[in-house]
């Protein structure tokens, strides 16, 4: 299949969480990843792993991690992409070589090369015709998830991918304008009657409504900082992967 | 400009550092920028900023913080990704809930966001003729990038791109095979031997073998090890770096 992407998708770009049975070949994923490596990496270190989960069993085990999800079980391979400090390290161990590795600037390499990795890949999907779905849950239950994919010290999952053809094309969701995150020369701090207005659009959303009708809040915010993202939730996710990070040596 | 991608381009692309005097419009980076915010993004929550900085005077103060790499001067606009949790917050509090985003897996949810909008520029500009380079030593001085840009607490630079048309062809730089990075279903240790094949296309460049011998050493991994990424250079930098995590509260 080519990667074939017009010029609208670039505005119109979409989450699919629900595919069809159709089957993904292991060809047609292992030539787009091969070809999301050309994102740029940190020194061409290329400091990531993906364990990619087929098998129904596997993805079993990893559905619960991701707080069951139906997009795991419902996807034709999920995808893991890794920070991967490991293999870099036994490299240089096995070339006579201290790699150093272990600590917070390499940690942040290997974020970032993972990332653009994951996000060209994602790209390369969408314009052959596949549907994906980026997971955030990846982060709060790494420990879980390194267990599962058996991955050695020094390699921390940090992206999940569902990825299969689409049914059905997703919902639009907005964005906000490009005023409220892009600033000329200096950080341009927000007003209040600032933040109203950039936010405007997304508050005023159908589905931003009926969320905060459904929740019986006075806004979105509200929505975002008590029900999805509140506190306790964040804290106690923070810990857990903050002892990931010092099993590592990361930090 | 139309963004226009040929096939070609996936397996093909390339950092540009030199670029021509050829001025870039605005217009044109707010329409690339604009397309790139529909790259994934957590929540929707859209946790980042950037900071152009166009002026002679802005890039000239950048460059020294980037190590007087000459894209900084090089290039027509200097692009600064940043985590954003300041503005989250601060819509948060506008509306009178509790943002709780001053922590760990509030800023890994933040540095993906912006890795994921800066690849999506990336592959945008590239697409739209440009050249990018992106730099990797903005975490190093993170704290400096952030007064220089006045970037307030839960603001922190995470990736430097420079943009401009390319002034040459850049040079292609290889990858890993698949097989390097590609686990099916559990991460795949790797033997000595097995590192050894797997990388040796990338010893055996005729790049890497000159590194080699200019630096009197033994293999490309030791040219990593020891003049790229040496122990006290990393672990001061990430010293550095804990610090400016620390001052914002995220660990």
């Amino acid at each position: 299949m080519e990667v074939n992407i017009n010029p609208e998708y670039w505005l119109n770009r979409r989450t699919i969480r629900q595919y069809t049975d159709r089957p993904v070949s292991r060809e047609l994923i292992n030539d787009l990843l091969a070809k999301a490596a050309h994102a740029p990496t940190t020194g061409n270190m290329q400091l990531y792993s993906v364990v990619a989960s087929w098998a129904d069993d596997e993805r079993l085990a990893l559905a619960p991690l991701h707080f069951n999800q139906p997009q795991v079980m419902g996807c034709q391979v999920v995808l893991t992409f890794c920070a991967d400090l490991h293999r870099y390290t036994r490299w240089c161990e096995s070339c006579g070589a201290d790699a150093a590795a272990d600590n917070l600037q390499f940690f942040m390499a290997a974020l970032l090369d993972t990332a653009l990795a994951a996000q060209q890949f994602n790209t390369l999907a969408e314009g052959a015709g596949l549907g994906v779905c980026m997971l955030g849950t990846t982060t709060y239950n790494a420990a879980e998830i390194a267990r599962e994919l058996a991955l050695p010290p020094l390699v921390i999952p940090v992206i999940t991918l569902t990825v299969g053809y689409p049914a059905n094309d997703g919902a639009e969701t907005g964005r906000l304008p490009l005023g409220a995150w892009l600033h000329d020369g200096k950080y341009n701090d927000y007003t209040p009657e600032e933040l109203d207005t950039l936010y405007y659009e997304k508050e005023h959303r159908e589905d931003s409504r009926q969320w905060v009708a459904e929740n019986a809040l006075e806004n979105l915010a509200q929505v975002f900082a008590r029900c999805r993202y509140p506190r306790a939730n964040s804290e106690a996710f923070s810990a857990k992967f903050e002892e990931v990070l010092k099993a590592s040596g990361l930090i």
